[in-house]
């Protein structure tokens, strides 16, 4: 929501602007059965809402770049963003609108983030091959990514957070359990999922590599050097972070997690980044 | 705009709550020909957005009470807030969602403000039986405060800043003129509309008080001791102002003077007031 509100006013502000996300938009949004407080819209449920903005948006002529962002990296006076499909992108500014997982970190993944836990399939996935590794996925629509890393490793497990799995292969080992911790030494070498075993799930697995899939990158992984306290981006009163020429918006800059607050900021966020760019 | 969407919120969170203002809600939506950048509603119209506010708020059962409150005293962990009807209301938080008037203070306004210039006709109306005023009135919503004070005072300097005058009175002589400042000693004396005489209106006139009729009144003259810098209550992210308690939300925070930015944090003092009461 954030996004799409920075988005529509950016684009009433005559700003050129790339935005990045699903074109389905939000997947919390559709999945809310009602919502009621925000202005506007009485009882409306999740799907109806981003029906609205899918055809503002189109009205709008803003289209959604289907891409996962997958690192942000702050240069002089401008920043450089990888996205999963291994391009690249440049801007003067940018707005993270990533939302917040409801699934927090893994003990051990931001300590092993580079040493072996990855956010990216198409970016890291070669690094694996023939090795054996342990996927998270928090969604279906990631499940193609699943695909991707079970051509190069050759033994995947996959720990699936979301209903209705579909993909199988011969090489993907399903376990239906969050693991506690990312454990190793140097690089990663273990996941642990119970000091007390468990019928049917193992105390622990060897693995090479960890891949967290999930609909966006947390900020702090996303974006180096970025401020963030309890896994909230710190901003200021007119959304800037503390790098300058970053801003953020919605969920992803703290509580409450509403509608109305998260499209108060993105239209906030992209009122400052036109400031800024005057 | 911050006010509804403050209300809904409270609602949603079962806390009890009166919202002042107009069942119009909002002159400056009502006013606005198109809409583009709400999210969720594509090149609406003010009027149908007012719309869709009024039949949520029916929806969930919210009544604006019609009454303008005139002032806001902090007394110990408590606010009393007298009305133009002469009422008082007690609470225990407030958030203040006045919007911004178009308006600017005029020289001398806050200098005078309780020596002469005040801005509710039922409360100071009496003190001017038999005296000379002007009055400084910007809807048509309160002509009848005209009236009033035209009841009482011998007569009247109407300065109207909106079309289509309809109240007509012998002692009510019309000026169309924004008057450059309020002058003084001790009381207000004079209200001053040029230092070079122009055709048909006055240099300066005498009056003994000065009342400007606004929509609502300013909020550093209506909560004293609340920190006010260029006419914008200084909030911080959570929303609350420098008197615990008092939150702010809206236009009155400062710019963007937007409906999202609005929604956003009348949302989010909603929020601090339901955690502050717990």
């Amino acid at each position: 929501m954030a996004g799409i509100s920075a988005a529509l006013t950016l684009q009433a502000n005559k700003k050129s602007f790339l935005i990045f996300g699903s074109a389905e938009l939000s997947d919390k949004i559709s999945k809310a059965e009602k919502i009621h407080n925000y202005p506007g819209f009485s009882d409306v449920s999740g799907k109806e809402l981003v029906s609205a903005l899918k055809s503002q948006l189109l009205d709008a002529n803003i289209a959604v770049v289907e891409e996962k962002v997958t690192g942000v990296y702050a240069l002089k006076e401008k920043f450089t963003l990888l996205t999963d499909t291994g391009k690249q992108y440049e801007a003067r500014t940018v707005i993270l609108a990533t939302g917040v997982e409801s699934i927090r970190l893994i003990e051990g993944e931001e300590a092993f983030s580079g040493r072996g836990v990855s956010y990216c399939a198409t970016c890291d996935g070669f690094l694996y091959k023939g090795k054996t590794i342990a996927v998270v996925c928090t969604s279906k629509r990631l499940e193609h990514e699943i695909g991707y890393l079970a051509d190069f490793a050759e033994k995947v497990y996959l720990i699936p957070m979301y209903k209705n799995v579909e993909i199988e292969r011969d090489n993907i080992i399903k376990i239906q359990k969050m693991p506690k911790s990312i454990a190793g030494g140097l690089r990663v070498n273990r996941l642990i999922f119970s000091t007390t075993p468990m019928e049917g799930i193992p105390a622990e697995l060897p693995v090479d590599g960890v891949f967290m899939l999930r609909e966006s990158v947390s900020p702090a992984v996303l974006v180096g050097g970025l401020n963030v306290v309890d896994g909230h981006v710190q901003v200021d009163r007119n959304m800037a972070t503390n790098l300058v020429g970053c801003y953020a918006a919605g969920d992803c800059t703290g509580r409450p997690y509403q509608y109305a607050k998260a499209a108060g900021e993105g239209n906030m966020a992209a009122h400052s980044v036109s400031a800024y760019l005057k």
